[in-house]
């Protein structure tokens, strides 16, 4: 089969055997997302080799249970030993032995298929199209925010950042009712929170230290600069982004003013599907291209254009 | 009256103007403490000219209310505004107006006497000598750790860092029923530990990413280093100390496992009486020399001395 292969950095288009497992389910990719950390990993930031890409909604064709063939389903990224002490206290994403699809020892989904064990599997509503369940992942990832942190109806929330993540917290935050700004950087980033009625705000703007909760979605040491700045005395800030080597930080600040900084990765992909059935979020609107898994080097350089939101691959 | 005075990094005793105030209580000092953050006051790493300290038992002389007047009190040392954001909001220690006693624009404690203040104040239980209640300041900044976190009788917690500060938060973590160990460095540290039966741990035995709680206390990089190491996915980072100037962290380990960091500082007197008045902590053992007043200068000195844990002035 056809497959976006990622080897000492560089990425080539490569036939592959198709994967076949006796324990996993087989999955035939309807649609893949590009993201951020699928530039990354091409960039080096983290050792990998193998097929790219994590965002899917695909079709089962194989599975040890019979009852699943036919499935539209997206899957979890995190293969999870069951066996860990991280396991067994409830927290499967940390696994202490975990593979992670398309990211660390296990085939991604740039490819015509893919394999995940049946229960990282989700099966996708009727009334949730391919280019809205091919974001589930993602949407998960923007709603761990508030699976770690309560988030208010009263508090004043900056997000900083409105790129292809950003864009998904932002529409999910909205919904706690919060006093929500957002700093974006590109025009189009801007005119999609307008549309949907999230404020944006100016830098000169963000008065400092009055913001109860923070999130950083930018992953630059200057969108940190701006966001701990930002956060009150006892307010929280969120890293959702991760950042290239070290980064220089004032912690006595940070213990003065008994900031709370939590990082913040995988989430719950079943209130991402149930919000996308309710049309509560609309992801759809993030898709600024599509290409065939043929043309996928063409949809990994546009990608990495800046201010590009989602590109996606069919 | 006498006072040690700090002026460009100099510390002097000097005769200065007895405190006078119609709206706040004087109190003369029965007994001060001297605090890590005295030390770095005199380094610099803060900038403040005035008396120093702020850690004291003393009793009331004069006060707006006569009700006061002999009343023996501790007293909390950021002097709030009631009128801020913060403060209006149930965050007075973060007052945007705030001074700080012997820290921030208010003459502190190693004086004859010192005002503050009637709401700062706390009345001694006559269970409770001086020697005990010149430790409520500290002994609440322990307590501020279980104010901010849920400490679960569960837990595996490390303890980085076992000084002044260090032995009260043991002595006060132990109570919780978790699984406690301390990484201590002086000989005079571990022995207070295990006399108590606090069981101390070497660098070599911290199995790494296994603590559910850290705290760090050491205010060195290499303690947070040794802390951050630790502790597991999603685990928290209780950071106690401060750290001079900026320190270069990894934050993508923090976002990937999802660690949250916290800073912690002030906190409350009222349950750091009770527990003393209750005899479930002795800080009375970490007191290893007592001066009068005008030998403050030697007591800072003796202070300063590595492994010296608390120095009394009288």
């Amino acid at each position: 089969m056809q497959a976006l292969w990622l080897e000492d950095n560089q990425i080539s288009l490569r036939d592959v055997p198709k994967p076949d497992s006796k324990t996993e389910a087989l999955i035939q990719i309807r649609m893949a997302g590009v993201c951020s950390t699928d530039l990354e990993l091409v960039k080096g930031y983290y050792p990998y080799s193998g097929i790219l890409g994590h965002e899917f909604v695909g079709e089962v064709v194989d599975a040890p249970d019979k009852n699943w063939i036919g499935a539209r389903v997206t899957g979890e990224i995190n293969v999870s030993c069951w066996k860990c002490e991280a396991c067994q206290h409830g927290r499967p994403t940390h696994c202490e032995n975990r593979t992670v699809l398309g990211i660390v020892n296990r085939d991604g989904v740039f490819a015509e298929y893919t394999i995940l064990p049946l229960e990282n599997l989700h099966r996708v509503p009727d009334s949730v199209p391919d280019e809205m369940a091919v974001f589930t992942e993602p949407l998960a990832a923007a709603l761990e925010i508030q699976q770690q942190v309560h988030i208010r109806p009263t508090d004043r929330v900056l997000l900083v950042g409105a790129g292809r993540l950003g864009q998904l917290i932002a529409q999910t935050l909205a919904l706690t009712g919060c006093d929500l700004r957002v700093l974006a950087r590109h025009q189009l980033q801007k005119d999609l929170l307008t549309a949907r009625g999230i404020r944006i705000i100016s830098e000169d703007d963000i008065h400092p230290g009055k913001w109860d909760v923070v999130v950083e979605a930018t992953g630059s040491p200057g969108g940190f600069s701006i966001a701990r700045k930002a956060v009150r005395p006892r307010g929280t800030l969120v890293l959702k982004s991760t950042y290239k080597g070290d980064m220089s930080v004032n912690f006595s600040s940070i213990v003065v003013d008994e900031i709370q900084v939590i990082g913040s990765r995988c989430g719950p992909f079943a209130p991402a599907l149930r919000l996308m059935e309710k049309r509560e979020v609309d992801p759809t609107v993030l898709i600024q291209d599509e290409f065939e898994l043929k043309d996928a080097m063409r949809a990994m350089e546009r990608a990495a254009q800046a201010g590009v939101l989602k590109v996606i691959l069919r």
